[in-house]
């Protein structure tokens, strides 16, 4: 469950510190984007000290490294010194071919046996380029060890040469394909940044189309972005009320031998308990708000 | 044709005998989630007289059963019993694998030859879940007695985890595949339910909505809906007269040697005379509306 | 670059004529829907002719021939036809198959080599059939010569029986795939005609769409649309302005070890980077508005 996935750039130890004070489902530091690239070889220098140093620190999430992309120079040293941590995994950007999994998972199953964890680490993929996103299918079902992966508009729209509105149907077509790969593999499905810094209510509104798509969380590029993700992906408290009326409305009409009942102006049937039935399960994980 | 494809219950002797009230193009018995479990087999077993009493109504549509889907125990002896009776199809819900149809396609290549009928049975498909949805062009090519698909929303964004909304963009990807891989296979494609019981605004609005897609017709899960919707993919009167308007004004140009011409402010060649000749074409099989 | 693809019917010398008072980015001598059947022998016969007497006329953008789609009785001798005169290259409407493109590719490799140009001619594709859009991705990277491709959204519709909006929600998965299948061959993306002869705020509305999208240019299909394409597909002037001080602000974070930058209210990084980049590299080949 990772309702919110923060990030903050792995040469920044002042940022870093301040992991604790947001409760994120996961923190990410972040080598690729948030780096500059003359100072990325000092931030993976760096690194085992931030994971360690965080660790003691006792996060309430998953604590994960998002290393370069598979095809920059520093993809491999940044996996061996991701995996030299106690981190709980690593984050890929801009996957475009399942081999690109590889060392990360040979890591994992390899490396990682001959010192035992108590949870497997993780890999948290991103679906962020043209290539990655035609392939999102294949891409989210390509190892076991991907347990997430995150649709990146902003790349996705950079490398289209398109521009980003409010509404977003410029990217929907692939922001949809990358949520049905996800959903297709059991995997789960991380929405698009709202790079926004003062605009909460977008932030809100974001949340809420790319919660309607199916997504279960979303990227936090601010602090202030993880409480409204974490709220934003809880079922709303009348939602929920509606799902326990709706199925114990069901429930008695099962018994009385009817499979479709007309319940609050709406006909319902085996699809509509379903998603009640995940409301409620979904408000016993994380709450309602 | 199919404007409006009906559903109730199998296990509701009294819904059923309202069916020749209603004019749909297609009525469905439905032995799938319009039955609750613990109904199911004895609603298989009243088949028989459920389409002996309806065949002696002279329906004006087609009547077929709708089979739980193929992952389920009761699958083949649903098909079974469908096929016993003198239904003119089923109805497979839940399609996600070619080899799905194959029960279904055997019997109507086999049995049905021995006892041979005015018209070949048909197979309605339903493509309703995340790897129908990823499967969609492949699924709708896969037979040749599949004469029709529906696009089932409510079970798709139950399977996504996402949220129905009235403008419906979060199923607007799962949609169009389904509508263009019907549209590719030349079958006919059959517009997503409209849940709520006293919005026939809403129902109108999705319609039409449908219709732009390319949609024929729409499931109908209320009595109410039938008349709605076969005129709601019927073409308005005023299309028709403007089609036709637009249909001489071609042929008056092409004799003048032109192959595109300024008409009523819009710059009309091929494809818009095309859709012209459809919607006249249309017009004179459901009349106007 | 092509802003503007602009047509005008192969058989009316009188419009080609007019070819020199729009400044289009590429023009097309139409053999296809704009001239009529009847008339289509005799203009494959004329086309020398025209070409030679535009070709004298120095045309500031690329001079080309659409040809009838591939299946009809024309194809071949169109091609030829085309080849024979000193076009720029061609333009196949209704691509389905990677196959189609081998006549002109087989020209251009071979032919054309033995008569050397300063440029290898072109082929520009038309993704305007429901086969089409479903193997866009395939047929964009087919072939080399193929440079360019437009989404044809009134053939798409018509025969998806389809009724188009101005808001075009019913062609977004197919113009997403047209858009996402041209940039992953790293080849050009020419978005859909808007057949309103005499609105220009629809055509700017739906032009900003397709930008969005990725679109760098538009189907043209009335002279006065030339110019407000060319407008259209060039960058604002307070974009560029905003993206130079972008990229400047970026330039002294990055000096100062900042790879992550709070900048005029949004989160800038890496993509972010990338598309001021882009815009002010647009810029300074077509201008700003």
């Amino acid at each position: 469950m990772i309702r919110s996935l923060f990030f903050a750039p792995a040469n920044r130890p002042d940022l870093l510190a301040k992991f604790p004070r947001f409760a994120a489902d996961c923190y990410v530091i972040d080598l690729e984007d948030g780096t500059p690239p003359a100072a990325k070889a000092q931030a993976r220098s760096a690194l085992a000290a931030s994971v360690a140093s965080l660790r003691a620190a006792n996060l309430p999430g998953l604590l994960t490294v998002r290393v370069n992309e598979p095809g920059s120079e520093h993809y491999l040293a940044d996996l061996e010194a991701a995996f030299a941590t106690d981190a709980d995994g690593v984050v890929i950007p801009k996957l475009e071919h399942p081999a690109q999994l590889f060392p990360a998972a040979h890591w994992i199953r390899n490396r990682d046996r001959t010192a035992p964890r108590k949870q497997p680490r993780c890999i948290i993929g991103g679906i962020e380029s043209i290539g990655g996103v035609i392939e999102a299918v294949n891409l989210c079902r390509a190892d076991p060890n991907l347990v997430a992966v995150y649709f990146g508009a902003e790349d996705f729209a950079a490398e289209m040469g398109g521009r980003r509105t409010a509404l977003g149907n410029e990217v929907l077509y692939a922001r949809s394909q990358v949520v049905i790969g996800a959903k297709a593999a059991g995997i789960t499905a991380i929405d698009q940044a709202v790079t926004d810094i003062r605009d909460d209510a977008l932030f809100r509104e974001d949340a809420a189309r790319g919660r309607e798509l199916g997504y279960v969380g979303k990227i936090c590029v601010l602090p202030r972005q993880v409480a409204i993700a974490n709220e934003a992906f809880a079922p709303a408290a009348d939602e929920v009320a509606y799902a326990r009326r709706l199925i114990e409305a069901y429930r008695v009409a099962v018994a009385a031998g009817k499979g479709t009942i007309d319940f609050e102006g709406k006909m319902i049937d085996g699809p509509l308990l379903k998603r009640a039935e995940q409301t409620v399960k979904r408000a016993e994980r994380v709450g309602a708000r």
